[in-house]
């Protein structure tokens, strides 16, 4: 067996970010962290801990935190059979990726239906968020894509409906004769982040063709909304989020009546753990509610 | 000088995330832009960009880019003042670190005072929002740091208040007692990510010491608001954020009376542009009339 205590001073410093938070937590001295950690390194012959403001993983090391918080969780629920064994100091922490705006829309309330469990998120894109399963970083992850990574299930979740909405004044600036396909290669849009297509992908299913319009690069959901809303660009916002600011005039539809669905999957690693399965029932019951249905196949 | 068809074209590639959207942006095949970013790498026998979905930029990569962008900025000025000049193909972009917190309470309003440019917005935490300025990765940002980075001018915003809210269930379940230093020690929080500070340095304005509670970690402004609401952790709020929940019961106060107090300040880079003293001023205007003053020094 590995050396878990070694192991769990690695996973305290790459989770608290610094040798004196992952002293504490594990009521040891700092240099008794660092000798852990060091002698990990040296009996792998690799750096794990990029030392700086936070501690950051290597590779190595953000594999080996993988498999201790893995392995805390199948102790955490033995401990729950076995009441005998002493209790854990804390309970298991699920990393879990999702794209931003799920979480902004419905997964906190699949998150708070399945509590016992502390939630390490990591956001990222729908299209890339499968990556990290890939790589072992995640135990389950919101995906855009059915196809289940090696050793995962996949669950269809429904759609995510997306609108393409702007300020009623932008829309009058940029689109004094209608929004054709030259008003819309010149009018400023926004844009997540680089891994952000849905601009891209509405135009190419609204024009056939997808202009290089001017954009701005707004990573949040949120701030996609308020730039909409203060009239900076037009963007592909969540329905969830514009339909109150769409009733009330204060956005307008791009092209009235055509929205962009997203379909979502839930993929989450096939590891034998009662915590991960109660948390996929809470997914897929708030997912399901909240999204619109899979189109049948 | 520098071959500016070059540079526009690794600028492009980084912008866009690649090859393909920046021919499309540049009006040139994708084997043209292929070539020009090639050239350059020979050139400076560097990579500057990794290739990948999408495509990003090594750090001498991004270096250069930053560089083509402050020349376009002020290229965009001179031909403001010059209109015998052909007109450029796109507003420049200004590139800005900003905190969650503050895109998520006041910063959108500054940007949409500001306009005629385009924003590429990185968002960090305000204690490492210096170092993207630091790095000339970022042409200005808001920071915790008053200290001026070399090379820009530092001024004072005022402070974003934070208060320390839980749901009242949460407080039942978690806090039967009060809220003592143990209790505090045991009661899951919510931790942003690794560089987030808040939580620990309020329990330390508190209780003059900080615990290691077990902590989610969630990487969005909104969503810590709506795990708080969902009874998740308890978690430091922006008051702008969470005042209506107070009022309305949805939320409490952990210790009432005690708020944690962020001083912030904007730090832009000396290059002389009318577009970037706009924005400034914005930001100023903006920034003071939503923050609270400044301590009197």
């Amino acid at each position: 067996m590995l050396d878990y205590a070694l192991l769990a001073a690695l996973a305290a410093v790459l989770r608290t970010g610094s040798f004196d938070r992952a002293a504490q937590q594990l009521h040891v001295t700092p240099s008794a962290v660092s000798q852990r950690v060091k002698l990990l390194e040296e009996r792998l012959g690799t750096v794990l801990v990029v030392r700086g403001q936070p501690c950051t993983a290597t590779p190595a090391g953000l594999r080996l935190c993988q498999h201790v918080e893995q392995v805390s969780l199948l102790e955490s629920e033995l401990r729950d059979s076995l009441p005998a064994l002493a209790p854990a100091a804390a309970p298991a922490t699920l990393r879990i990726a999702v794209n931003a705006d799920s979480l902004a829309t419905w997964f906190v309330g699949a998150m708070a239906a399945a509590p016992g469990c502390l939630f390490d998120l990591v956001i990222d894109d729908q299209d890339h968020s499968a990556e990290w399963l890939r790589k072992g970083e995640v135990l389950a992850a919101v995906t855009a894509s059915a196809a289940p990574v090696g050793g995962c299930s996949s669950h269809a979740l429904g759609s995510l409906r997306y609108i393409a909405t702007a300020s009623p004044d932008y829309l009058r600036r940029h689109f004094p004769g209608g929004v054709t396909a030259q008003a819309l290669a010149a009018a400023p849009c926004l844009t997540f982040n680089r891994k952000d297509r849905l601009q891209a992908n509405w135009l190419q299913a609204v024009l056939g063709t997808v202009p290089s319009p001017p954009t701005h690069w707004m990573p949040s959901t949120h701030a996609f909304v308020d730039a909409a809303l203060a009239g900076l660009g037009w963007g592909m916002n969540p329905e969830h989020l514009v339909a109150g600011h769409l009733r009330a005039g204060r956005l307008v539809e791009l092209m009235p009546g055509r929205p962009f669905d997203v379909p979502l999957h839930w993929q989450q690693s096939r590891i034998a753990s009662a915590t991960l399965a109660a948390l996929t029932r809470a997914v897929l019951q708030a997912g399901r509610a909240a999204l619109r249905p899979a189109a049948a196949a």
